[in-house]
């Protein structure tokens, strides 16, 4: 079974956390059959690892790990792969993947253009 | 003259900030009569104050600030207020306002929610 890992950097600020709920919540909505989980860098729980934990254990054998970051800086050219890598040696079982940030992507862009042409 | 203000995190990887000049890029595709400066909060220039500025030297008298952030923890509900008041006192010929965070957009969510499903 595919599922999706919506990865984010984390913050103090438990109200920071309020897109990544509404996010799941969009997924789990438009994609019922393919669970999904947040994780986070620092400061928030779960962690990748928990992530994968969590949905291995709910039967998920492929997973995509979704970085929900703007740029790719060192959390992302550093820190992750090296969690990646530690969360595939803990799990053989499930075949781990991520994609670039969503920052990347040109659709994500041009909703936030269009969000500040609105604003004007 | 109204112009536009993406303003981001920043970052010590340069390359963190090629989604914020394609953002900038795409803007002034788009918007061509709407002067658009980037900004960041630390780590990378130019500031909030020096992009205010910048606009206001080329014309501009009602800037309209997008932090573009995903969550709204401390840096957006502390240090984000107090950069802007700032400004207004440093600039009175200017009116500068402020959109709340990108990440509360749901059309802005919903294109990181494609992005995922198309990723799977």
């Amino acid at each position: 079974m595919k599922a999706i890992i919506l990865f984010g950097h984390g913050a103090r600020d438990s109200r920071w956390r309020e897109p990544f709920d509404r996010l799941a919540t969009l997924w789990q909505e438009q994609h019922p059959a393919t669970p999904v989980a947040l994780a986070f860098l620092e400061m928030m729980q779960p962690s990748l690892e928990e992530a994968v934990a969590s949905l291995s254990a709910q039967g998920a054998t492929e997973l995509t790990v979704v970085p929900v970051f703007f740029g790719q800086g060192g959390h992302l050219r550093n820190d992750f792969p090296v969690l990646l890598e530690e969360c595939r040696g803990k799990f053989p079982g499930v075949t781990l993947s991520a994609t670039p940030a969503v920052g990347e992507d040109l659709a994500v862009l041009q909703a936030i253009v269009d969000f500040g042409a609105r604003a004007l």
